[in-house]
């Protein structure tokens, strides 16, 4: 039951994405994701990365994660919970072939970051007290204007979050 | 012509890969790679982000290229050539589906980092003086265990990384 829950859940964020995929993106250089309240966290581009991964499927894409300080310390020291203070910054691209890298290799072997997805910035902020009703983390999501995910979406953040609990809800494994 | 000879460096390329998988890593912490004498940098897992990429095929790797700090300026201000000093970092992990994302996704599509294969590190350092020959870059790559490439394979790192001379002989573009 808590399978197909998930999956509908998960069906339900890709017709999200597809749904934005077709909306024209305002400018909101400095608005606020709904419900957690969260900002663009400055700098976060500078931050230390955890790992990497490909999403095939409608999401089609490949990312890097990042880390603040307290986050890089606590996967390297393998201590859950994050502290109160961790950001993980999940950044996506679309996922396409480098024909130029393809070229040199003689194949069609090499696939880099192409240009932004609407779901191209992501975001959970550790804050035990303020995100006490889900796991203690704040879920952001921004398009490459900046401009915030809306309510409807960020409320399905958590829920898929939740068959991690284990690891205190973060999926992405630190990549040495 | 070129296209053929470059053709024929990528297999060997790949085929001084597999010889090497099959091969024990001994542990060499401090050892140098030859040819260009660059030693592992320190701190380099400390190092931005410049992109990520997936390469299928043989090497079936996904990747992170990172930056030192006089790379990350660079790339940032779209200055070429690098200056001297600059660092260059590559990681990659083998590419395996994950098993826990696929299952809250409800289909196979999330792909992460495994375990390293002995293609872990390649570096690129820029000395313009000591590495004249190569286009003023030295190249290095690790396994593991810190054990360095030998002669031969390092030997075809520049004739591979000269189609993109305009781009002072780097594949990786930054993903903003």
């Amino acid at each position: 039951m808590k399978r197909i829950a998930l999956l509908l859940l998960a069906l339900a964020t890709v017709a999200v994405l597809v749904a934005l995929t077709a909306h024209a993106s305002g400018h909101a250089d400095d608005a606020a994701a709904p419900i957690f309240g969260i900002k663009i966290p400055p700098g976060y581009r500078d931050w230390r990365l955890i790992s990497v991964a490909h999403e095939a499927g409608n999401l089609n894409d490949i990312r890097a994660i990042l880390g603040n300080d307290p986050a890089i310390a606590a996967y390297r020291d393998g201590k859950l919970p994050f502290p109160d203070g961790t950001i993980i910054a999940r950044i996506a691209w679309n996922y396409v072939p480098s024909e130029e890298n393809n070229k040199v290799f003689g194949r069609d072997q090499s696939f880099v970051p192409g240009s932004a997805p609407d779901w191209y910035l992501q975001f959970m902020v550790k804050d035990s007290t303020k995100y006490a009703a889900t796991g203690g983390w704040g879920f952001a999501q921004f398009d490459k204007d900046g401009k915030p995910a809306d309510e409807a979406k960020l409320k399905i953040c958590f829920p898929c979050h939740e068959p991690v609990k284990a690891r205190d809800f973060v999926f992405t494994r630190y990549s040495p």
